[in-house]
């Protein structure tokens, strides 16, 4: 399955902050849209990185209060690792496990157009495999009836 | 594929938490040992609850430098629902989605034993779909050599 196609499927709204925003906007905006990592834009647009709930938590394990004197940039992970939308979900997975990353940005024509997490693929993945085991029942059951 | 039996396969190590410890030595243990969530016991050892990656960042996000004046039985999530190691990964699912977790405490007589997470199921699932898989296609050749 397209990365793109599957975005399109959940649905996702991008959520992104800007490489200034303090850490406690950070935290704020990760709280309420329910979601793990976002990507990190310039004040041009460019994706400067991602900023993960695990990029926080690092944060205030290391700084401990001084964190929250920090800015998105000072924590954000620096990512040069990026998928297109028309590359599929296991070569998604496959630069995840390379990189260690649990979230990838997707870009197309230079800008974010979303983010997909390691659980994305898992779930794309399980709804890949269960159409082909449906598709596998019913040529069993043809080959019977044979 | 039984809980139990899927945790031992991927040889997890508990790691746990006090209810009293501060909410910096709680994500100096989750940064420490890459785990998103951990359980919280009492000292006497019973579970009081869940403290996550996301429970920390919501607590950072409500009230700032004064998240770390807490200590985790105040961010945690006051978790009743549990698993035994002897349900099964579906069963395990169908809790976690009812309640809206990612994470699942495994207990067994009454003493946690490890944590389950939505990404342990989903990886679960996926090896219990593949091997389905490679019966039906061992199936399908051999009903068509009949």
């Amino acid at each position: 399955m397209r990365i793109g196609i599957y975005l399109t499927g959940i649905g996702q709204k991008l959520i992104s902050c800007s490489a200034d925003d303090s850490i406690e906007a950070v935290a704020r905006l990760l709280t309420r849209h329910h979601i793990g990592a976002m990507p990190v834009l310039e004040t041009a647009g460019r994706m400067a990185g991602i900023i993960s709930e695990r990029d926080l938590v690092r944060g205030f394990s290391e700084r401990g209060k001084g964190a929250l004197e920090l800015r998105a940039r000072d924590l954000m992970t620096r990512s040069v690792v990026t998928c297109g939308p028309d590359e599929t979900l296991s070569c998604a997975r496959d630069l995840m496990k390379r990189h260690g990353f649990r979230h990838l940005p997707v870009v197309k024509d230079g800008k974010v157009c979303g983010i997909i997490s390691m659980r994305d693929l898992l779930e794309g993945r399980l709804k890949e495999r269960e159409l082909e085991i449906n598709v596998l029942r019913d040529q069993v059951i043809a080959a019977r009836n044979r």
